[in-house]
């Protein structure tokens, strides 16, 4: 089914039902920044859409970081020598080992043991997430209860396994391209989530399996105006290295959105670019206050906006989530788990992404043909015959757009300052441009009317 | 006397009760966008004040339209045949008639009748007005009383004549010219109202006889800056006739004002321009909250502000209303009366019209002549000599013009900043220019102190 | 000690202390716009902090106006010829006589005195403040207790003397100049304060004690980033006089701040300067709040920022009092003593300036060395190494800065939109200055940890 299909509640239920399985299957896989955990999240969302996957070896460099070493683990597990009792079991929970541990096979006692050991003591149940990316190291996750278990095993010793590799390798990243009308598709826009969270639920296998979901609409639907572009990449060094990758292609990005964290029972969070008022964040205001949330403004610390509004990028890029990072108490713990996602707020968050993609992409900006004076609608057919009864919803829209008709101004300022709904906007628009009244205001423009897709 | 005298309430009162004797003139007149009804209602115009007269053949070009065939109309009715009963009569009101109703003498059955009949059956005793200049038909408009009377005569035969003609001709327009001292005369500023619509008082003989009374005033008393200058035309075809016609002079109109529906007992209400920060907009700002009334944003439905702010012109053109067009339950029907009409509301308004233009007339930009520093006011006469016990509210104002006498403020941003009453400030400014302080900014300035009415 | 000291509380108490016993020894000279009392009153000051003095001649033109005449008074006084007794002493009160009365040694009835007698009959124990510069009169300024008193003795003679001296002479004023590092020293601050009020307290022994106090402790310090000059002159002709005779030095200048009326009880009071957003107004939107106190918007009537702020100059110019000059009865008349004066909104004054003067002086802009993505902080040692946690503020500074680091945004753009502490941002800059990662974005750019004082 076409995106449009996501704004409608029943739909939006649908797929969200259909993400949940796909989660439910990607949720043990040990993921990290670089590794087979990806390679196999990757082949889950594969399923849903096509994907152009990329490898980029190890030392590769992107700016003032390189792609690290490739790290696989296999087992990890502590075990109580005396009496065989296995305390930690990397089968058990994919937090239970420190991301980029390296590799270990000892006996230790428990004073050599604690220090490498991280645990929740206000929250005696749940896994912390941890990682420790650029400095070799090693260690375990653990509930305060698991900890205290341990405690209780005395001074050890304790047999340590880590099977892990850290070794040169790749980072894996993939696309999924939707390709557009606008100047032969070259005008893009960007959906970009992380694919490197082991066993959180929410944060992120709801922004995963929503990006898919989306792609999986809009591929179904009519071409759209803006080649979309949907990337599932680690965090930070995977948008770094995707920005350096494709640095070329960067200026053609008219609007980039990171989602992720989409399924929790916090309001939905916009959170604005750098800009402030790019293309997204004014689409923002007209779609996500309307679906029950909020808009924040930008600050360098969250999820990989930071990246792609770094002040050398400065890019069109916001962010939805529902609850920010690190504005949930079962945010990076094992809490986070498939329970902690709610169906219908994972719902909601598709609807509401459904409207942000589908304004951006209708965002055109119209000029008016018979700009002096207003043209005669009526000889058109465009407006009702009889006078002094004054004109409908839509015949506002068709005043509205010829008023607004100046080269300057967008669908989304129209919208804005008319208070009419975007969509009742666009059809007015199509019907004011089949009567030869409007036209795309900029060079590269895309035929409105082409719903078989192929670029003009 | 001069505009300022409308300042005050007991002038206004004055003004308000003359043109209610006009209003009383005019009002049994058939008019519509062409015709004789036009004609008339202008001579009523021209008792008052000096008109230049235009008439437009039929055919002529407007931008998207041209100017219709000229309508006409000696009589129109319904009887019916078997009573002989005159149940309709254009001659007991001249909303009876749908403007620009095709010739007709024909027996018509009830079934044959009905769909030419228009009534409001939420207000019985009220007649709609009704128009069809763009396609050639015909129709009566009666109260939902008169329609259940003609229902109640059974299945007809009805006598139906509408003697009317259209036919090549003309459309009517007019202007008085109020000259300036700005530029030669130049610098212009226009206030527009619809001449157009039969059988309505508010809607829009306070608009015509406001205009007439602000054009009266104005040529009563010294020559202003600006040129001013009334046009009574139709509404729509009248303003883009207009438009069409002065198209080389738009680049002289420093502000425009639209009015009408000015006796209503609505609150004041002025819309601004597309641009929404153009002169007439500032002016308003000052001037209309201060008068009890309010500011909306402009949108393109309307009166003909939507010609005059189409994106192919974009003048800086503002309306002033009472309640705004279609906000009022009398609207475009026959309870808009004469008797609907309040005096003081007439009265108000013609307060406010006062203050705007002469708001909009005092703009000047000044420049300070001695910049650098305050001058000595106390040695040219201008502040109190003894120091030390602080200013009062003229030297207050003379320290605001010298202040922002920079070339880049004009008198109501000076108004705006210093929170002092316009005329305050435009007494000051006359000091300060005296006093060799202060010199208009923009090259065709005009001469404060040249009461005469002489053009510089 | 340095500057930054006096945000402290107790720092602050111990200078208001010494202001306070400075003002006690500056309280009785007699002051004018000239004259020796300007004189004696900058000896009070050299004690504290070098000046370097300026006498200007009489006759000098300083736009629209010149330097009056030297006024200086030996003694003056009215006595009831009757009884001998002397109802008015300038020896009593210094603001016993109008300033730059002239001299007279004679017999008056009662009748020829009263229109050179000035009181306030509303506070019958006050003495007014009156001066008449540009007008050659004389007068008395007395209680009205004394007036009535004066009425008493019947109608003279009375013996009135005034022993004082008009004639060519000079206008006397001075600078601290603290020299600065950027731009080799030429990137200019001013603080200015008027010197001519004769016994008033708070206005303006507090404005003369504070600009001493705060020269006093910033000579004490680590070389500042601009080079503050702190100016005692007279207020109207004193500036008028600075700014002609440093006319090309205009310039340099990046703030400055006029200061005065420092001690009552009202809230902190800083007027912003014509601009609105000049360098000292968006320093004071951050420290001022946060004090206690008010912005307020410009208006050309006050202290001498309406010489700073006319539009041939329209320098940045804030002022910063406590009430606003005539805000409070004591205004003006010798109720405003040295007991009027509080020692805690003095010191309360203090630490407004001392925070004012330093967001003033640290307001660097940035640019970003690194500025695609995020570098990586971690390999610096500037970063948290485990990752999941999240960081701390310092961290948080350190983004802001890499990710504002534009060369667009200054320190206190970033300090509003982070809402970190200015402090905390400028110790962040250094960290990320030594890390290579951040470099001042203006050509002419200091060394912010050369603390020896040499410029680069």
């Amino acid at each position: 089914m076409p995106l449009e299909a996501l704004l409608q509640s029943e739909r939006a239920a649908a797929v969200a039902a259909d993400a949940l399985v796909l989660m439910r299957e990607l949720f043990p896989l040990v993921r990290s920044i670089t590794g087979d955990g990806v390679r196999r999240t990757l082949d889950g969302v594969e399923a849903w859409i096509p994907l152009t996957r990329h490898e980029v070896p190890s030392g590769t460099p992107a700016f003032d970081w390189e792609v690290p070493n490739e790290w696989n683990v296999r087992e990890a597990h502590i075990t109580d020598v005396a009496t065989g009792r296995r305390l930690v079991d990397l089968r058990d929970h994919s937090l239970h080992l420190v991301s980029y541990s390296t590799p270990l096979r000892a006996l230790l006692t428990r004073a050599e043991l604690e220090p490498h050991l991280h645990s929740l003591p206000d929250q005696p149940d749940a896994i912390p997430y941890r990682t420790s990316y650029y400095r070799e190291t090693w260690g375990f996750c653990l509930s305060q209860r698991q900890r205290d278990a341990l405690a209780a095993c005395g001074e050890g010793p304790f047999d340590v396994v880590i099977d892990s590799t850290l070794a040169p390798g790749h980072l894996t990243y993939a696309e999924c391209r939707v390709p557009g009308q606008s100047n032969d598709g070259a005008d893009e826009a960007v959906v970009y989530t992380h694919v490197c969270h082991p066993g959180l639920a929410n944060d992120n296998l709801t922004g995963i399996a929503a990006a898919a979901a989306l792609a999986r609409e809009l591929l179904a639907g009519p071409r759209p105006r803006l080649t979309w572009r949907f990337v599932f990449a680690p965090g930070t060094i995977g948008a770094l290295t995707w920005l350096a990758r494709h640095e070329a292609e960067l200026p053609r990005i008219r609007a980039g959105l990171v989602i992720g964290l989409l399924g929790d029972g916090g309001a939905l969070t916009y959170k604005r670019s750098r800009r402030g008022d790019a293309l997204p964040d004014r689409a923002a205001e007209l779609i996500v206050p309307a679906a029950g949330g909020r808009l924040i403004d930008f600050e360098p610390y969250g999820y990989d906006e930071r990246q792609f509004c770094s002040p050398g990028f400065d890019l069109p890029f916001g962010r939805l989530t529902r609850s920010p990072n690190a504005a949930y108490p079962e945010y990076h713990s094992s809490a986070d788990n498939l329970d902690f996602v709610q169906p219908e707020a994972l719902a909601g968050s598709l609807q509401c992404l459904a409207g942000l993609i589908g304004a951006i992409d209708a965002n055109q900006t119209w000029r008016n043909l018979s700009p002096k004076g207003e043209p005669r609608l009526g000889k058109r057919g465009l407006y009702g015959l009889t006078g002094g009864a004054g004109p409908g919803q839509f015949e506002h829209a068709l005043l509205w757009l010829l008023n607004q008709g100046d080269g300057h101004h967008d669908l989304i300022d129209v919208a804005r300052r008319s208070r009419l709904p975007l969509p009742l906007l666009a059809r007015a628009a199509a019907a004011l441009v089949q009567a030869g009244l409007l036209a795309p205001a900029d060079a590269h423009s895309f035929q409105p009317f082409n719903e078989e897709g192929t670029s003009p």
